[in-house]
């Protein structure tokens, strides 16, 4: 059986600055960016790939990157366009741990939740300038002094990986550190069209990779540049539609949950 | 003996963006800064710490950074002010590789040329976002490939060097990785006054210090904040003046060529 349906679940926007988009090249200028999760309706279960921002956590640490998230752009408001309840969810996927990818996960208290086991270290200690990417620990509760107990006893129970994982059947975790240490991307192959390989923050649009440049928040620069590479040579081997984290008119092509691809 | 004096020679200036001198932080927009070179007299010889860029290099391969550079702020030209040619420098001594920093070391055929040994493999084989930073390769003609044979013949002696290095008496090169992977600031012990600490790129200006921002030109981010640290304790441990690479406010206040420390 294997792979369903796949949704994108709009999760709202951001602000940035062109020179974070493309590192050392900009142009500067504010750049509003989309958000987006991925619910795959597998054989095994429900696996909700990233979670997004938590609207509050944005607005009270970072509210220069202006956020827009409505209601139905909550992680409870996409499932619900589908019919779904949190409680539906049995895999939380994390590419990695920064606040846009991980805001929804204390929504979806049943879930397992899997991550690479250095992301869970990158977050305990991140480095001075990845402190605003790593604010948000309410994924987390309790994984840093500074990161509150959760509020509704959210309790995660993680299953930290390493290396290609097959999750499941035509599910595979692809490592693509750089942007941050433990970083996922996710090959989803399904059996009506091109696998589709999501790439998360290892590339926010189609110019990063046209233009072989990372974006400026990352941690190791030279390994960002190699997943590039390799998310060049993984669409390659499989014909694999690319989908990108982090880019307006991208987002804007591909189909949003209610819709879906199978 | 040791060290007599100290010269701070004018190499012109280059505009970068507010993104470039404090990464993920800026403000956008253009900043002019200065690039400059250190003459110290010894009584081993004549060290000279960086050598600026060339401007006929900077004007074909970096244009936009708006390069100016009169006659006088050539080494030449500097060098001229005190009465001495380029065959008085008896050792060329590089914090890196970086355009800015090596343009005149072609000019200087009887120096020893002293590196890190890191730095030469960094500039043989650059990163992709490296590739303007290291594009002047005339200061190790048939490095790369793409570097030229040396016009006129140049053809350095190198001193390949790792760790931390006391070069002669009072002059200690100190690893400041980060910005580039074979970077060195240097330490200059005076009899008659405090000690001078040069940062070279390991921080372009007080506020990098003081923002614990490093620049966004980088190959290690993680090396380069540590870089920033070990420059802040240096500096307690000697009572040593910080003396930034980069920073137009604060290159106004030093004492440049004919002036000098001592």
């Amino acid at each position: 059986m294997g792979v369903t349906r796949v949704y994108l679940l709009d999760g709202g926007s951001l602000i940035v600055d062109g020179f974070h988009i493309f590192w050392n090249r900009g142009p500067a200028g504010d750049v509003r960016i989309p958000v987006f999760s991925v619910l795959i309706e597998h054989s095994d279960g429900r696996f909700l790939f990233d979670t997004g921002f938590d609207l509050a956590h944005v607005n009270k640490v970072l509210p220069f990157e202006k956020p827009l998230q409505s209601e139905e752009q909550t992680i409870p408001g996409q499932l619900h366009l589908l019919g779904l309840t949190p409680d539906d969810v049995t895999h939380v996927v994390n590419s990695h741990y920064h606040f846009d990818h991980c805001g929804g996960n204390k929504l979806l208290p049943r879930a397992e939740v899997v991550c690479h086991e250095a992301e869970l270290e990158a977050a305990r200690a991140p480095e001075p300038f990845e402190m605003l990417g790593y604010s948000d620990l309410s994924f987390a509760p309790g994984l840093r002094d500074d990161a509150p107990a959760g509020a509704g006893g959210y309790e995660p129970r993680f299953r930290t990986v390493s290396g290609d994982v097959e999750l499941a059947d035509g599910l595979v975790l692809l490592e693509t550190p750089g942007h941050a240490l433990g970083h996922y991307s996710l090959l989803v192959e399904l059996e009506g069209r091109r696998p589709m390989l999501f790439t998360a923050d290892a590339c926010y649009g189609p110019d990063n990779l046209e233009l072989n440049c990372i974006s400026s928040f990352h941690r190791d620069p030279s390994a960002g540049i190699r997943s590039l590479q390799r998310l060049r040579e993984v669409s390659a081997v499989h014909d694999a539609e690319l989908f990108f984290s982090h880019d307006q008119e991208a987002f804007d092509s591909y189909r949003k949950a209610p819709h879906f691809y199978a």
